[in-house]
């Protein structure tokens, strides 16, 4: 009944959306199959976008030219820039989102999205011919073809909702949850895990006291996601801040015996740094208070999530914790949090493509994966769709590297390293973090974007121009003489040293608290000339000049990296014949059967050593 | 964990929304229970609101203080007053509806009325004590009291779709059904049974070729649905009609086989005016075509319903026969058409309140008592939430008479004659419909909704005026002498004798083709003196003078109608002691158990010679 696909995408989450809309905009027709058209894209957990090293990463797949930037600026309710106290390595951008129009938003540029197909029912089994993917099977029992397939089905696969002793099939609360897939899989030779995730009670936000918390406004020149020409906010809600307390913990105590994770009925493993609050006070028990980030859902609705406040506890214990909380004395529960199990498949059955290794032409994308984060999800829905699209055209691999990407350290880590629970991205993975900047995302990623068809003209010119203008600031800068006496007032009045003589502004600049704004506002003639310029450009060229020295050092050591990982051994080593191995480091070769010396080198278990033997065997 | 409520709603459809909203405007403290808060109010079936007689439905809800009618006006993409040519009974205004906004709307209003707390949760059963409703107990074992319940739930419980030889449990496709609530209802004595709903597929509106269709464009000057201050739609988007054809319907016969309606699979009658299509070419088999209506989905989205062509057919055979419809032969489909099997309880066992009789302070409206329709279950959901208000605290029952509101009608015809197939409105069930017009909704209603603390003061004021410059305007129109020069040019140019000799513009308004607009573009005094007046006035009195003898007729009728209707016999009357009955009337009125003699004339099998008996019995 249908015709045949070139990608079908099982699941329309955040990994299923980005994939779809990738694989269409390269050209391929896609067909994108959901078991509920109302709930594409829907955020399951908290209504936010970005956060630490996650904003960096939908910073990447905006410059790639992915939709998550467009849909979160144009649905966001807030921006903050977090950590602009520190290094530009380390700003993150994040934006808390209007839930119902993220959904509409995506839903609708979806439809917009030529080459995009929709179908609306359960997947229950993939098609293999002669080891390859050719195809899905549908609950109707309807086979759909297709040249590649992507899986992106979350917390989907036999999912079990826990609350207190009570266990409920479903997907999401209220959803049904999808089964066969993982049962097929297994049968093809995939081992399956299971993982856990959880999320916390939505509450009134009219039952609450808000004076009584501590509000957290959004940035007071909000910026926004994508490269592209999206409006940054003008208007903007609230958070707020607020904490629990021992009385609320001991509350949450009296339900232990009853929580399905304490008690062994979870198996999965859940989220570490995203625990469960019953998890937070039994692992730090020295801990009095943990903090509570009340977020809003949306514009208009009261309706306000509780982060922080994760919890399978059984629903009376939450309520009644709750009620502890400063300002949520007379909270009103909408609805319970609660935990969900849910199959993964450990990545390390997968190629750096996200194509699987036992199953040609089939891609895994998302908490199938045993990630976590809408971030994460969204830039591997992106890449599988990127691969399954240049796959299926029999054009190269679509690889990012570990110094070009936050997306490359991802799914870097998942392949070589495996997880064991859920897997979320922190800057402290990625060692060349100081060149994989929210502000240099274009920079490093929208030429290869363009390259692949994905990323449109106009990202490429806004890139070229932004390059070109970095340039020429950065040129200006290390040429400008500045006098003492035009300067010297500033420099002492923001506790910095004087100049004795004349010094380029460059120079000034990498002086810690001295900012371009500075200088520019000191001397007419350099604001003038900045004033030509887009305020990317500056802010570019600004952190270029003033941390100089560490790029360039990172830069070498990303090359020097680099050059193991040109080093291609997949195909060209016998990992049985190497009896100077050790046998962990045989057998885990052998079973991720890495492309370069140095994905070897980053897979646990394989040594220093044993890549010394490796090179040895090479003849290097 | 909970508080009492005053007022438990289960459901969150048109029904429970409405019955949520009434009841907390007036003062009780709400509970509204749904599985899922993301899906409240959603449109399950068509995307739009009104149509002959459930249109005047929706202005009687919103005369009386409802909701439907605002959130309709704000959501609507298209609007047209169907029937105009015809006589102003008739006129039947129907929306095309933003399927996601409309549902976005009515959450949000709700949110923000106060009074109405939501939990997310699915309710497995009733509290009963002494033979009262006294709260509901949900799927995690929470009991939650209230003072009375409102059970609203839809296609739910047990519900079971069918497409093809494939069933799949669910209340709609992708959701979960509700279990429990029928299985304790008939424990307590209810009777059960099942009906059948149905709904076409969705297409993706860029795979159609409209300009082979029928362009039907909405109301030049669009009215709305609302008395209130909503605003009329200055922009609209178009629907398209289409046919069905002979080979369309020669390949939907070659899935009969496979049909679960004709195999017997599925049970439960379905809606007779709303039948599938291939029920349609069953049952009309001389008929050589079916029109289709193309409804969009919304403002931005390319989803298309495609109204008329209903069907559990294999969704293959679906698909292959709307591809031979004039302007879909590429068609894709989005979700294919499904039936829907689900329990309702014969509203036999209600009071013309919506009070069970089995169960005090327990109330059902919508599909749960055998209707089918948006409107129909908005209105049951108003009047039970009136309803069960008004009875927890000791206030009149509020019962709406046949003369004074279709609602009324519904619920007289649901209670006395029960349904055995899903019953829907129409202007013939109303035998006073010349009364019953959605011009004067609000002069019927109005006053009643406010007298009930529902409808607001602006509402009432606004209506008042309505009356007061009706009155002046039909006074002025019965007196405006009009002299022949003056006015038969115009006649005879509109096809009407001139006039001998001069007189009141009221007569010549009585001439079939005369309009108000006629006399005052003709003569600039009456245009001039009409100008100071609201065109809902102007069109009012010429309502009342154009059709004066016929509304006087039928108030007449209607008043000796009442007369019955205000012979209340419950309780007065013992039917076992009164051979002279026949047997069957016996059986139904201790069944029905009527208030009055009017009410006892309409139960089915209850002849007027019974009536003459009980009016005998009681002396008269």
């Amino acid at each position: 009944m249908f015709a045949e696909y070139d990608v079908i995408v099982v699941g329309a989450g955040h990994a299923g959306c980005e994939a779809a809309a990738a694989a269409a905009k390269m050209g391929s027709k896609v067909l994108l199959a959901t078991m509920n058209m109302n709930t594409i894209a829907q955020m399951s957990c908290n209504p936010a976008m970005g956060g630490v090293a996650k904003g960096q990463i939908v910073r990447e797949v905006d410059a790639l030219g992915g939709m998550s930037g467009i849909i979160t600026d144009q649905t966001m309710i807030q921006f903050r820039m977090l950590n602009k106290s520190k290094g530009p390595a380390m700003w993150s951008p994040r934006a808390q989102s209007d839930r119902m129009r993220f959904a509409e938003a995506w839903r609708l540029s979806l439809e917009q999205t030529e080459n995009v197909d929709f179908w609306q029912e359960m997947v229950v089994g993939i098609e293999v011919e002669g080891g390859k993917a050719v195809g899905v099977r549908t609950s109707l029992g309807i086979t759909i073809r297709a040249k590649a397939i992507v899986l992106t089905n979350g917390t989907f696969l036999n999912g079990i909702i826990h609350i207190g002793e009570k266990q409920l099939g479903g997907g999401r609360a209220a959803e049904k949850s999808a089964k066969g897939l993982t049962e097929q899989l297994k049968e093809l030779g995939f081992e399956a895990g299971r993982m856990k995730t959880g999320t916390p009670p939505r509450v009134d936000g009219r039952s609450l006291d808000y004076s009584r918390m501590e509000e957290q406004f959004g940035d007071e020149n909000p910026s926004k996601f994508s490269y592209k020409d999206t409006q940054p906010l003008t208007n903007q809600r609230s958070c707020f801040i607020t904490y629990t307390n021992s009385e609320v913990h001991e509350i949450l105590k009296t339900g232990f015996e009853k929580s399905p994770m304490f008690q062994g009925r979870i198996q999965g493993l859940g989220p570490r740094y995203c625990p469960s609050i019953e998890d937070k006070i039994n692992r730090f028990a020295d801990r009095d208070r943990h903090q509570i980030f009340v977020e809003p859902e949306g514009w208009s609705t009261v309706e306000v999530y509780v982060n922080g406040f994760s919890s399978s506890l059984p629903e009376d214990v939450q309520l009644k914790a709750l009620r502890k909380i400063v300002g949520f004395e007379k909270a009103k529960m909408f609805r319970p949090g609660y935990a969900i199990e849910y199959d993964f498949f450990p990545p390390t059955q997968l190629n750096l493509t996200l194509e699987t290794k036992l199953v040609e032409n089939l891609y895994f994308a998302g908490q199938i994966n045993g990630t976590t984060g809408y971030e994460e999800a969204a830039c591997q829905g992106l890449m599988a769709g990127i691969n399954a699209h240049n796959k299926i055209n029999e054009k190269a691999p679509f690889v990012l590297k570990r110094s070009e990407a936050y997306i490359g350290v991802l799914i870097d880590d998942l392949v070589n390293k495996g997880t064991e629970e859920p897997y979320r991205m922190f800057t402290s993975r990625a060692e060349h973090r100081i060149l994989l900047r929210q502000d240099n995302a274009d920079i490093r990623l929208t030429k290869l974007g363009y390259d692949l068809g994905l990323a449109d003209e106009d990202r490429l010119k806004a890139v070229d121009k932004k390059i070109e203008e970095t340039a020429e600031i950065i040129a200006y800068l290390n040429n400008k003489p500045i006098e003492p006496e035009d300067i010297n007032n500033i420099l002492v009045s923001l506790g910095s040293a004087p100049i004795a003589e004349k010094q380029r502004a460059g120079q000034l600049i990498k002086r810690p608290n001295i900012e371009i704004s500075h200088i520019a506002a000191a001397i007419p003639a350099i604001g003038d000339y900045l004033s030509k310029f887009k305020a990317d450009s500056i802010e570019q060229a600004e952190i270029a000049v003033k941390y100089e020295s560490y790029i360039e050092k990172e830069h070498v050591m990303a090359s020097k990296m680099g050059e193991l990982e040109n080093y291609i051994i997949k195909e060209r080593i016998d990992y049985r014949n190497i009896p100077a191995l050790s046998s962990e480091a045989r057998e885990k070769l052998l079973k991720i059967n890495p492309e370069t010396i140095g994905q070897a080198s980053r897979i646990s278990g394989v040594s220093p050593a044993d890549i010394s033997v490796l090179m040895v065997y090479l003849g290097k």
